[in-house]
Order: C-alpha cells, then sequence, then structure tokens
C-alpha cells in the first residue's frame, strides 16, 4: 500500500516524537513512588488514542491502575479486532550498568534506547499509529479496539475483572498482541503458545524448636533434608517430572508440528555463552525449544531454612521452606497440577514432619490455533511485510491470552516485532525503528487480511 | 568422710552467695557488649581460686578471652588431675520466657535459677570449693590444676593453641571436665562419647544471573533443584548415609557395649512430646540413643537461594547456597569425611552447575576408653556418693576432650552433675542444689579414687 507508506514516511519524526514522550514518563508499576507517573502515563494515552482518531476513549479505574480504552467502529457488522497493550514498565535497576538515561530515549545505531521502547510502549504505540494511518488514508476497512493496562509488570491483577465486567465493551473477534519478539526480520516468527503457571508455597515443620544437631542429629527428621529430597523426588533420571499422572493431559505434539518447531534457528553455543554456562540441562529427548516451549517445567524459585548466616551453627532446624512453580502447557489445568504436586510432595513427607502448603497463582497456558483466523491473518501479514511465511515458535509464560480466550471466548494471537535481545527487563532496552515502523506496516496489513478472511468466510 | 560434710554444711550458704555473684556477672562470650564482663568475670574466678588456696594463679591473654590458670601441687610425684571448665555463658534471649532475671539468680524448689547455673559456672564452681575443702580438712592427697577458659560457647577458637603453647604448665595425668548431664540420680551416668564435628558450605551456580522460569525454564539446570538432588544422595531409603567409603572407619560397637548403651532409660513418648514431633526418624536399625551417640550423622543446618520474599516471582536462580554438617564417630577422621563428603557431591553435579565448598569447621570424636583409670575413678566416685554403679552414655558433641587428648596425651573424663532438662542454652537454665553439693562430694572422691589407682598400678 503506497498510500501507506508515504503517510508513514511524511509523518515519521512526528511519530517517534511521541513515542519519547511516552518513554519519559518513567510508569514503573512496581513502585509506589510513581503513582504519578502512572497516572500521567494513562492519561498521555488517553490523549494519543483520541489524536489518532479512536473514539469514546476512557480511562477505566481498576482496583490497581487504570485501563485506557478506545475504539473505532466503522460498521457493527464487520470484524473487530481488540488490541491489548500496556503502559507500565519494569524498574529500570541496575541503573549503573545503562549507557543512557533509561528514562531519556536516545537513538543509537537506528534503535531507541529507553526502558518501554520494546516492553510494551513501543510496541502499544504501533497499534495506534496504524490506527492514525488507516483512518487519514480512508483506508480502515474493519472495527479496532483497545485495551491498554497499567500492570502487566506486575502480573496484571485486575485485568481478569476487567475484563469480565466489561465483556460487552470488549466484545471483538480476535485479540491482538504486540507485546513479544520474533527470531529475525530474515526468520519472521509468531509465538503461538504461551505455558501456563502453577505457584506454590511450603512450609515443613520439625521438631518444635531449633535443635543442637550434635544431640539430636541423626534422630529427628531435619525439615532441610526432608525438603530437599521432596524436591529431588519430582524428577526422575531422565529428568522427567516424576509426579504419577502429571503428564496425563499433555497435549503431545505431532511430529508435524515438532518438525516445524524446529525450523526456528537455534544456536546452542551462543545460547549457552549468553548464559555462562558449559551445559543445558533438561528432559531427555527434547531439543532446548521444545524443552521450554511445548513441555512442563518445575523449578524451585525460592528455597530458605536454618542458619543462613555468617559462619557455621550447628542446627537442626524446626521449619524449612520452598517456593516451586509448574510451567504447565496445553491441557493442563492448573488446578489439578496445583494437586498433583501437592499430593505426590505429601507421599513422600516422611511421619514426623508437617506439611503446609499455599497456592499461589494458577495460570492456564495458551495456544493460539494455527488454523484459526486471527493465526492465518498474522501469518499473511508477516508474509506481506517481510516478505516470509512465519515460523510458529512457542515460549515464555504469562497468563493474558488465557484471560481474554476464558473471558470473552475468542482467539488470541502473539504478533510481536521484538528480537529477543532487546533487553526487555535489563538494562539497554531497546527496539529498532525498522522494528517499530516495519510492525506499524504490518499491523495495517493485520487488520485487512483479518476482516477479509472472516467476511469471506 | 564425715569431715568433708561437715565443712560443706557450715559453709553452704557462702558456698552458694559465691556462686550467685559469679552468675550475677552477664559473661556473654558471643556478644561484644559484654567484653568488660568476660574481663571481670576471669577476674573472679582467680580470685575465688586463690581464696580456694591454689597457687600460681593467672590470667592468660589468648586471641580472644582469657584463660584462668591455678594449680594446688602438693607433691610433683603424686598423680595430677587437669580440671577445665568455662566461665561464659550463652546468651540468654528470649528474656520474655524467663520466669525470673537470668542474671538475677534465685532459689526455686531447691533450684538455682540463672544463666550459666548449670553451664558451667555453677559445675566449675564446685570444682574450686573441692579444692577449698580439701585444703581446709587436709585431705588433698593428689596434684590439681585448672584451666577455666571463656570461649566455649563461640567454639574455643583458641583453646587449642593455649593448650599446644603450654603443655608444661597444663601437664597431668588426665582431664576432669564436669559440663554435662546424668540421667538422675538414681540412673547416674558418665558420657564417654563425644561425637566430632565436619561443617561444609556449598555455593552452587547456574547460569550467570537469575532467569526467567517461563523462558528458562527447563532447559537451563536450577542451583537449587540440583542442591536438593544432592542432599538427597547424602542418604539411602534406610536413612544410611549413602556416601561410598563414609561407615569404612567407624569403630563399630560391640553387641556388648550397645546393650551397655541400652541401659540407659529412654522415654520415647516423653522425647517426642518435648520435641512436639508424632515420629523418630533415623537409621534403620539402631536406637535413637544409638543415633546420636554411636553413629554419625549428616544435617543441612542452612539453605537459601532464589526468591525468599513475600508473594510469587518465577526466578530461576543463578545461584543456590547450604551449609551442611556431619556429626562423626570414632574413628573418622574430620579431614577424610570432610573430602568424601565433598567428593560425593561433586560426584553429584551435572554439566553446567558449578561447586565453591568451603571447609568451616573439623572437629574430631572423643570417647573415654572405659578401662581408662580415669573413667574407673569417675565411675567409682559416682558409684560412692550415689550408691549405683553409673550407666556410660554417648552423646552431644564438642571438640574439647580431643583438644587435651591430643595435645597432651591424656584421657580426658565428664563427669558432669547437671540433667538433660537443666535448660542450658534456653530460657530457665537452672540447676539443683542437690546436684551441685553431691557434685562437689563426688569430685573430692574422684581425686582420692584416682590417686589410689595411679599410685597402685
Amino acid at each position: 500500500m503506497q498510500i501507506w507508506k508515504e503517510y508513514l514516511d511524511n509523518n515519521k519524526d512526528r511519530f517517534i516524537a511521541e513515542l519519547f514522550s511516552l518513554l519519559r514518563i518513567p510508569s514503573i508499576s512496581a513502585k509506589s513512588e510513581h503513582i504519578a507517573h502512572m497516572k500521567e502515563c494513562s492519561e498521555k494515552i488517553k490523549f494519543y488514542l483520541l489524536e489518532a482518531g479512536a473514539d469514546k476513549v476512557e480511562i477505566y479505574q481498576t482496583a490497581g491502575f487504570p485501563v485506557v480504552y478506545g475504539e473505532k467502529i466503522i460498521d457493527a457488522s464487520l470484524p473487530t479486532v481488540l488490541v491489548y497493550g500496556h503502559y507500565d514498565v519494569q524498574p529500570a535497576e541496575p541503573f549503573e550498568l545503562w549507557n543512557s538515561d533509561p528514562f531519556e530515549p536516545v537513538i543509537v545505531d537506528d534503535k531507541i534506547f529507553a526502558r518501554g521502547s520494546c516492553d510494551d510502549k513501543g510496541q502499544l504505540y504501533m497499534h495506534i499509529k496504524a490506527l492514525e494511518i488507516l483512518l487519514k488514508t480512508n483506508t480502515l476497512s474493519s472495527n479496532i479496539k483497545f485495551c491498554i493496562e497499567g500492570e502487566e509488570e506486575i502480573g496484571s491483577p485486575n485485568l481478569e475483572s476487567f475484563i469480565n465486567a466489561n465483556k460487552n465493551l470488549l466484545k471483538a473477534d480476535a485479540v491482538l498482541i504486540s507485546d513479544s519478539a520474533m527470531i529475525s526480520f530474515e526468520t519472521p516468527s509468531i509465538d503461538i503458545g504461551q505455558r501456563g503457571l502453577v505457584y506454590i508455597e511450603l512450609e515443613l515443620t520439625g521438631p518444635n524448636r531449633d535443635l543442637h544437631s550434635g544431640i539430636y542429629g541423626g534422630a529427628v527428621a531435619n525439615p532441610i533434608n526432608i525438603l530437599s529430597k521432596m524436591i529431588a523426588s519430582l524428577h526422575d533420571e531422565n529428568n522427567r517430572i516424576a509426579i504419577p499422572g502429571f503428564y496425563d493431559d499433555v497435549l503431545v505434539s505431532s511430529a508435524e508440528e515438532r518438525e516445524k518447531l524446529a525450523l526456528a534457528p537455534f544456536n546452542e553455543a551462543a545460547y549457552r555463552e549468553e548464559l555462562g554456562i558449559t551445559n543445558l540441562y533438561g528432559e531427555k529427548d527434547f531439543s532446548t525449544n521444545e524443552r521450554t516451549g511445548i513441555r512442563p517445567s518445575i523449578d524451585v524459585n525460592g528455597i530458605w531454612g536454618g542458619y543462613t548466616g555468617e559462619g557455621a551453627k550447628t542446627v537442626l532446624p524446626a521449619k524449612a521452606f520452598a517456593k516451586i512453580s509448574v510451567r504447565t502447557v496445553p491441557n493442563q489445568q492448573s488446578k489439578d497440577i496445583t494437586a498433583l504436586l501437592i499430593n505426590h510432595l505429601r507421599d513422600n513427607l516422611p511421619d514426623g514432619v508437617t506439611l503446609k502448603t499455599q497456592s499461589r497463582l494458577g495460570i492456564e497456558p495458551y495456544l493460539t490455533p494455527v488454523e484459526s483466523n486471527v493465526y492465518k491473518a498474522a501469518a499473511k501479514a508477516i508474509e506481506t511485510s517481510f516478505g516470509k511465511t512465519p515460523v510458529p515458535v512457542r515460549c515464555g509464560g504469562g497468563g493474558i491470552p488465557y484471560l481474554f480466550e476464558n473471558g470473552l471466548g475468542i482467539h488470541v494471537v502473539f504478533m510481536g516485532f521484538g528480537f529477543d535481545n532487546d533487553n526487555i527487563h535489563s538494562p539497554n532496552e531497546k527496539f529498532g525503528l525498522e522494528n517499530f515502523y516495519k510492525g506499524i506496516e504490518t499491523i495495517m496489513h493485520f487488520h485487512k487480511i483479518f476482516k477479509d478472511l472472516n467476511v469471506t468466510k
């Protein structure tokens, strides 16, 4: 579409300037001292949505930070795409590792360096600018809604209730999210799977007080030793999860799907080097991408107990604690997996030690069906602007797609334009100018293709 | 000896008053704010030794708190007993659980309540008063030396070098220590064995930074999971230590010795209730007293890693840490056991995780030979004043006997007069008046019997 390109070329500088004004606001949802910045940022999003031509732009209060809503309905009978994004960002620490001020964006080597440049202000702003171009060039052919929240970096605690309380407002045919990465321009990809999360906290209690290990050691169960045994019992010698029934509901990927996933380039040496490890470690007979994408995993996220200070103290502690999480895959249900995990731990608990468990989180896994219109539209849009069919990949975690699918009954696609090395959540976060421009173009293609697919059907 | 009894009866009140003046000094070696009290207490010990009639009473400075020395040599050709004790005490926290001021002794139900009443001021003071009585009644028939240190509650870091630097000064035929308990007046006992201690600290490192468990979980070794596996590998299904070669040097107790040890009364229900546990847990085919007395054990004393704050954080941590200790038994050598332990942990370390270990402590186990004169004298002395042959028991830990045996080449006996429920190291520490008086009497018998045994031989 030559007309889009011309408009974009003529307005590039302004687009960047607007984005910079968003990036300058330290909208860190995790830190209470930034409450005013969160408000300022939500108001700026509202302002830019209005400027772009959206209607019914409104700031919706929640129990936490507000959601900004806006829409452009050109014909209620046409398909509607709900765009999700978030205006909050990660804390910027450690500051000393940044080469420039995290909240004073700079362009170096055609990349925008700033906290939030990729995650997610830069990517959500592509959608606002796509709307502007589509409207200004009279090429919008379907309906668009925006749902921009401010709590993604703290686990979206109020998104589910917002969705469920506003089902009519958010009613759409699909959800489009740009809050992820693609492999490269040469190998564009779409993230079709997000693992779910089960998170529990354990408290083991042995004797009623810390004991002297010289006097009692060998005769009384030590909660740390027991906890270690329980954790060790979670995996077998092939690093397969050893909880009975754990894999019963796992959607087994077909050989064909595994072949497709294997198309994503993976440089093991570079991966290892980047992590500073000499060897990878995981479930036998699966590749690294499969281990993190289509296979569940269990990690201890934290452990503590006994004497952790300097020097030697010969204590046989009364208590030991751990935080343990499971990354689930379709079609594992967080409730079932929580129960299986806790029951297994209990089965490995000797008499004389008591176990208290607390379920902290249950986020369902999500998989975008590759035969869905929303996936097809994203794949076609990427093919149109990058010249290559995207590779479906499965990686990462996060429960947002599930919330939308569950609340609104529609599919979700992650069409992200960042790169894996964009340092989201780390110092020197960046987002390429080319990624930004290509993203806007692809989003515009998406809306057109999605409408065509749905209307033709 | 009627003459002893008379002197004791006539001076009881003064003895108690003197002991109270010692107990009033908060000589807490672990806390730097008590440095002045430590000095005050060592000077008071010196004063009371002089008052009792000891010669060459001297305060010896060390790299830490001083040692008080004193002696009464009546004839260099006669046997000499070296009495060890300590004037430092444990911290008194938690104060709120004390029924009276820990440093303002009171007598309730014929027991002295105060920090240090049993451990060890009350018990070491019995030895000073025994000397006084023996001298005042002209019944001292052998030589006595005193070595009273001020660092027992912090691991006696300077005792070994003091002993080795003063071998001539401390030269004796045996060491007598009252810093332990007996089962009861009806079942007097002598603690003949002290387990040794090996203490290491581990640091496991996986990736070069904390990772997002959703992105990397399942593909990268998690140091906490690995540490748990390593700890679990230390024991087999019978709770036997599973380190190859670990038991090679263990002195196997004969059926006869085990029968003797089994004579010590043990009420399992009371033991469990006191600890607040429903079941005991330890090495198969051994009794509780054997598990803590004649068998080695391994305890994790502390563990930490990952996120230990409130709520859920899905981190795959870069590091995990643990403190692990072994209670060794004769004839295990701390150096060998440290090496076996570390090698075993290394053997269970997968590629991709690195292990740093640090050896913190190595204390050798000790066993008083029941055929030695020092044991025989203690047994006979107890029999004389309690009317029953004492039961040999093995319990507890602590490296002091080994330091004397190793440094001076002589045997050590623990002839203690506390009870297990005297709350040493806990609130409401106490020491029975009867224990105090009986202790003095028994010590006087000991010196006479030990001399007779050695001179006759």
